[in-house]
């Protein structure tokens, strides 16, 4: 049979892989003085930085005898330290796990000895959670102090002592060793729906492709968001959470300016935001309603700023009011599984200069269209593929080069995860026919009322623009009848009296205009003064359904 | 021994291949409707183009009996049913043959045999060609006609037909096959120094990551030239030349309109340019002085025009005349061994400000940076390597993800290509230690006179300063006592008379001043109405010595 040519290899011609340390290369072919900025605390350029990724590197492979293969973890704010971690681990041939400092400490132990954590590097202020974790910490021999001041910390806990301490005392100069580009560089957990987290892991090739893929897609294609190396960036979404959307790398790639924020303070985010002329940064919506709802944000000059948000939906008013303050805001689509970006609103100025600016808003809070190398579909429960006709409802698939090709040691989620060979992202969607996707729910949280799809997504919509609620989650609870029906919790503003009839008067409305079924109108109140969050901000709908479940 | 973690993929999880046809796929998510233009003759959508491929697909492993792994060919001009070829070929698993038509009959029929090419895709002006080589082409069964008019052809030749009534006949889906990322997509060949041509090949995955990397470079630089999708793209640079230098893939893969010009005609490429508003191109030098010189230029705004320069250096004068009419010019480099291309001018505009105009063209003249994932060093005879000094001088040798892996069938070319594990470009060059690359000579015509190397190049430039010179070339020629000596052809200017001792003395000012060394002037000249040029409008040295090597 015939087959495609493949021809050997010259025996000296050299076999390119892609590799993370030949992303922090590039930072020294441009603009190698360009700076990495902490805070209001230290500055390094491009040189320095990687000088000190081959310090990291002694100190990993010599004085902590880290081997090839082995998992070394950081716990800190975002910080040029953990810069310096994306990429000396890696480049070792180690994996570097970054351990969420928001899941509870019995989570991170649980993440910690998963992940088989030789070596951690932690903050400070994180020290008491490892010591109240002390003795159950499985493989963890060795923990090195990350401190903003440079002092020395007492632990019981085996400090091997301060990061700058010991980088001063390393060689500035590391042969870095040749790998394959499948080798695992990263890891990471995910707080699933049901049970234990999950780990998620990303080799170097597939960190190297997002990374291209980023590049092309904020780069190279005329959109609202377009970017440059001369751009400074910030994250605003934490360096543990998913790469901070791979931007750190691309950064690194392409010289830009980089700040990190440590802890995410609003006034010390501004202030940065102000005094390094950040132009690009990504967070979640919770973060850019606080900066907008800031009382000196009208002061400040934002007009130069682009915010990529993602994590959950861009509500139409955050984004008209971010717009109004002149900042240049779209929505980025992706989790954890994926490295993250599948995503990103496009809204070409040239070609789409017809629209309105309600319209431009509607694109800006959509999710977008699937990125460079990245094939999203429509699946049904059968397997089969839905068209993108703006009407079919079904959960969005992915292939790409840079999805986890499973779940870590959890074969039977990881069976679950690419079932029919596809990543299954468990978002519910339509595709508009020009590939601009809506997700309407979570699969989990879809309400399955009567043999039919209820968006808990767009009732929470709707009962938000009632005007005496601030907040409202809606998740399906069981029932004899039609199997589910939604129930919501709302939270009232302020001095408002609010009723259940007024609410469903309320949503009567958008069933009458034929907007929602009358099926999908819900009877079920709870008026509450908190909504459950996770630790990433989101909805907590499972803690939700488990405590009305515990009701009964 | 400890290894890097490699973790086996979850069974039904799908491995991501780098594939041509993952390019192709990206110009229906943004601008489907964006034209390619093909000179005053046709214009398609990119919904068309892709329809229009997967006719060509069917066309070619139904009709045309094309298995995987076979070789087909293309003899065209620049035009929309090359770039069909471009994607079709390699995406069926067969191998593209891209025909230089400026090769002699021998060498094409050379190539035609050695690459093994079973179909020819064939432009009617090019018929005479096949038609004159006819019964010694050892493996061409079918031959498709390529017309501009639709019409048929009588041909001796084994005609299958037009292509457009082909296309016709064949359904507008294809279900492309899965292919390894590592199968041969596109050969050609390049004509050596000595000998016969050589055939370079390169695989899917190369030619993506090439494409990510103009992506990047081109697109996500801050740089004097910075494209986004909404750029308008002609090449100028033939499609069977290096694969126009990757540019039609990357115009794909971004989604921009593109103006394919056919046969390069002076007065219908400025046609183009101007109608559609073309925005990026690429030539040699050569076409843009003859664009220049147009006297219909000056009545034109090409302030929009960007135009990256490679094959040969960007002389001083032509630049700042292309600066002048406003054109953004910069060079490029790179070989038919690279895909091409491996460095580019950076020229910041931010970071670059305090130059003036004269230093902002010594930068677009010369070689450039290095682009993402290249890594470009230069290195002596011994195969050491050389530091980045702005002073020694030794041979440009390269890694990148995208480099020929060998000559096809040709093993001992191939390993001197590859000694030491560097690909060896066979360019002389110095290196800032900013990374700015100045090419100084090829290896082949660097003249070794006493144990010093003297610039051919160089000796160029300074003689063509001569008032009364219109063009030169600077050969060596064996010396029995230096062991070789320069050896300057001349064209003098209409109507000018000069001699060697005005030559010699132009030249002593130079060695005067320090720019040479005493031993660099040349003594031997020869007055001269042409000078030599290859198929691609290169000075042909290998001609001019082996002319003067038969005067002995």
């Amino acid at each position: 049979m015939a087959t495609p040519r493949i021809l050997p290899p010259t025996p000296e011609a050299h076999q390119s892989q892609l590799l993370i340390g030949s992303i922090l290369e590039q930072s020294l072919k441009y603009e190698p003085d360009r700076e990495i900025v902490y805070r209001d605390i230290s500055r390094i350029t491009y040189r320095e930085l990687n000088k000190r990724v081959a310090r990291l590197a002694n100190l990993l492979t010599n004085h902590l005898e880290v081997a090839q293969g082995q998992t070394v973890a950081f716990l800190d704010y975002d910080s040029h330290r953990y810069l310096e971690g994306y990429f000396a681990i890696p480049m070792v041939g180690a994996v570097l796990h970054m351990i969420n400092f928001r899941l509870s400490p019995e989570e991170i132990l649980y993440t910690i000895n998963h992940a088989e954590d030789a070596v951690i590097f932690c903050h400070q202020d994180f020290l008491p959670i490892l010591e109240a974790l002390q003795g159950r910490m499985e493989m963890v021999k060795k923990i090195v102090l990350l401190s903003d001041s440079g002092a020395e910390a007492t632990s019981p806990l085996p400090l091997e002592g301060e990061y700058e301490k010991l980088l001063l005392n390393q060689p500035d100069s590391y042969t870095f060793p040749d790998l394959p580009e499948d080798a695992i560089a990263t890891t990471f957990y995910t707080t699933g729906t049901t049970g234990l987290p999950k780990g998620v892991y990303f080799s170097h090739r597939q960190l190297v492709l997002h990374t291209f893929g980023l590049a092309t897609a904020l780069g190279a294609m005329d959109n609202a968001v377009k970017i440059g190396s001369n751009d400074v960036y910030m994250p605003i979404t934490p360096m543990f959470h998913v790469h901070a959307w791979g931007f750190p790398y691309l950064a690194t790639f392409l010289g830009m300016q980089q700040v990190y924020p440590g802890r995410y303070e609003p006034a010390m985010l501004l202030q940065l935001v102000l005094k390094e002329k950040v132009t690009i940064s990504h967070c979640v919506p919770t973060i850019l309603q606080m900066l907008v709802n800031s009382p000196q944000v009208k002061s400040f000059n934002l007009t130069n700023w682009k915010v990529v948000i993602g994590g959950s939906a861009l509500p139409r008013g955050l984004a008209m009011a971010a717009m109004g303050l002149g900042i240049e805001v779209i929505t980025g689509y992706g989790m954890s599984e994926t490295c993250p970006v599948l995503s990103l609103t496009y809204l070409n100025k040239k070609t789409m200069a017809h629209l309105t600016e309600d319209q431009e808003a509607d694109l800006r809070i959509k999710t977008g269209r699937p990125i460079q190398m990245v094939d999203l579909r429509l699946m049904n429960e059968e397997g089969q593929f839905l068209p993108n006709d703006g009407k079919s409802t079904g959960e969005i698939v992915v292939r790409a080069p840079w999805l986890t090709q499973g779940y870590y040691k959890d074969e039977e989620r990881s069976l679950e995860l690419w079932k029919h060979g596809y990543l299954h992202t468990g978002d519910i969607a339509t595709i508009d026919p020009d590939g601009v996707i809506t997700i309407t729910d979570r699969k989990k949280d879809v309400i399955k009322s009567g043999g039919e799809w209820i968006s808990s997504l767009l009732l929470e919509s709707l009962i938000s623009q009632h005007p005496d609620v601030q907040e409202t989650a809606v998740v399906a609870v069981p029932d004899q009848r039609w199997q589910e029906r939604p129930l919501a919790l709302v939270v009232a503003k302020p001095d408002t009296s609010i009723t259940d009839q007024d609410l469903i008067r309320h949503m009567e409305q958008f069933s009458d205009s034929g907007k929602i079924s009358h099926y999908a109108v819900p009877k079920q109140f709870r008026f509450v003064t908190e909504i459950p969050k996770t630790s990433v901000g989101k909805i907590d709908k499972k803690r939700i359904k488990k405590e009305l479940a515990s009701e009964d």
